[in-house]
């Protein structure tokens, strides 16, 4: 396999954007990138979204964004993975560009969430619809579940959790795509709406409409345009069983754990090598168990790590989701995964305004579909 | 990027399968396709599907599937382009392993379309819903729009749509994994029931439940097995405007021609090579146009070759969807172009029994998606 590099992002605000549809918002992110890139064509591309079928009655979708982008007769491939969709999308790129199939390749992904599906049951089908959602449970619950088992199993405690949020909100206050510009308080988490036992309003990501890209090349091609080398060092993927109640553990998410040791044997690299993480915080104990299953802390201590601040800008043990995370960047499900690659460009290019982690040159990104049962990872340097 | 060949496939009977789930079928022509290819382990799936969201509430479709056939915790991406869904999965695995990233990859298609949703409308998806679908129409209407052009451009005939038929269901009888494994006459096709105004019952592909699946692998691993090296020696891909108001064209399928054009090139043959050819009849009349747009016959002549015997079995001018094609096989569309690639692969095994296309050692797939709006073909060649 060649070395791919990332050259070029677009992203839109991410929130409710009503006036826009789902092609509008996907055309203006890869618009963006394609202007970022500074490249006249791209070779082909790839849509990640998990279900505009359900959400707005539209499938074929590669299709039906080349043609809106203006860029037929070009390969256009819609790939999917629940909430992984972003990060299987731009997997796919890098597998072209690697093969040498192509030399300039789009990564895109979308969701348009806020035009009037029923949310909470189009994303239940990321579960398995067949024993678990036709229990009655949907994300928020199982989310909830492992939770409960990391606080009885651990001593996790609510405020750790809440300071996943409190601080993410902070991070997400100086992201202008951000979809809550705002900072929280632990009060305030503390206090909001219960939505599923321990977990409340504040602990979950929101519904969002959003669309983000990203431009990935060969070297030469990148060398030709005079950009940094940001390298896509390491690709992953790992699968775990769709249901809750088919795992060894509710505490350890496998398919985060096998990703991850996939990708730091491609790249060579430990966990202590990062600069920084991106990771899948749909609901802020997925963030305190995803930190443990990378390795940067040990198994029970992602809540204590989260509280003590080690994973803020300022600290730089390792900071997370200094894009603000799902939690408070917004989550359009199928746009997360690029949106993180976008996060870590920014960083690596030295581009990421208040947001930008002091010299940093390692960053990795971790994507997740439903709750676990799919995992991409993927390692970027500046080299 | 390196030769990639085929080494195994399984299938399951197409029709209304309803004591089955998707899952059900999928596991089922994956563990043939393994058995058959001689496997001990796969190192990644593909799932091609258009639509499990909406017709059976199920998304997530590479894990759910990875996870029911046992095989976590591998990568497993579910892909989808409408009813190209399955020939974009074989691509992709295609890319995969030619890129050297994995040696052995299954690439499987699947769809579950009897089990209540309301087909004609899921399948609406596949076309532009803020412009076609909005105003009324469905794909029926949308290839009787291009039949009917067809007619008032060349003179093509109701007798030779009809004779498309005549001959696919003539093939799908001597297939077992057909739906349909009975012939009818010219007069059957030419009474049955109008559907879109010039195309019958007897026009249409019908709806089906089904999955297909291969096994893709390096030639070493190939040799190890002491295959038949069934090499891939194209694979190409092309995107058209979504919407048919959108063409220059109603009555050429201008994502056929360049996915052709590129797909020859790749291969370096010429549409006289091929021994035969798996097309895309979701209605006779796309038999007749693809069969013009891969350069087998002038523009304008495919009606006329059909009715002529030239694309049959026996003639061997170019015989034409020797499987029975989407007509009389069936089409669960995401299966269908996996189901495809597997009619070559028993074609060039020399395994098609009363099918079989004497000394037959290359041939294509064309596999599209809407009113083809997406198309991907492949070449496979044993050497």
């Amino acid at each position: 396999m060649r070395d791919v590099v990332v050259i070029g992002a677009g992203i839109t605000k991410f929130g409710e954007l009503w006036e826009k549809s789902i092609k509008d918002i996907f055309v203006e992110a890869s618009l963006k990138a394609i202007e970022d890139a500074g490249v006249d064509h791209i070779d082909s591309m790839y849509v990640g979204a998990m279900s505009p079928g359900l959400f707005v009655g539209q499938e074929h979708l590669g299709a039906v964004m080349a043609d809106y982008l203006g860029v037929n007769p070009i390969p256009a491939t819609r790939v999917e993975s629940a909430c992984a969709s972003g990060g299987v999308a731009f997997r796919q790129a890098f597998l072209e560009v690697a093969s040498g199939a192509s030399e300039i390749v789009l990564a895109g992904g979308v969701e348009k969430m806020t035009d009037g599906a029923d949310v909470t049951e189009v994303l239940a089908a990321a579960a398995d619809q067949e024993y678990e959602v036709y229990s009655g449970i949907t994300f928020p619950g199982l989310y909830a579940m492992i939770a409960r088992s990391h606080m009885e199993q651990f001593g996790t405690t609510r405020e750790q959790l809440a300071a996943v949020a409190v601080k993410n909100h902070r991070n997400g206050a100086k992201n202008p795509h951000a979809q809550f510009r705002k900072e929280v308080t632990m009060e305030q988490v503390m206090n909001s709406t219960m939505v599923a036992d321990p977990l409340r309003l504040l602990d979950c990501s929101p519904v969002s409409d959003g669309a983000a890209a990203v431009i990935v090349a060969s070297v030469d091609v990148a060398r030709k345009l005079h950009k940094n080398l940001i390298r896509v060092i390491a690709s992953s993927q790992a699968s775990d069983s769709i249901a809750l109640h088919d795992r060894e553990s509710l505490t350890t998410l496998n398919a985060v754990v096998k990703a991850a040791e996939k990708a730091y044997t491609m790249a060579d690299k430990k966990p202590k090598d990062m600069n920084l993480v991106e990771v899948h915080d749909c609901f802020t104990i997925a963030e305190v168990v995803v930190t443990e299953d990378l390795g940067f802390f040990e198994k029970g201590t992602g809540g204590e790590a989260a509280a003590n601040g080690w994973t803020s800008i300022e600290c730089k043990m390792i900071p997370v989701n200094t894009s603000g995370g799902l939690k408070s960047k917004g989550h359009p499900v199928g746009a997360t995964g690029v949106a993180q690659i976008i996060e870590l460009y920014e960083q690596l290019n030295g581009t990421a305004g208040t947001r930008q982690v002091g010299g940093a040159h390692v960053a990795m990104a971790q994507n997740m579909g439903g709750s676990g049962a799919s995992c991409v990872v993927h390692i970027l340097e500046v080299k």
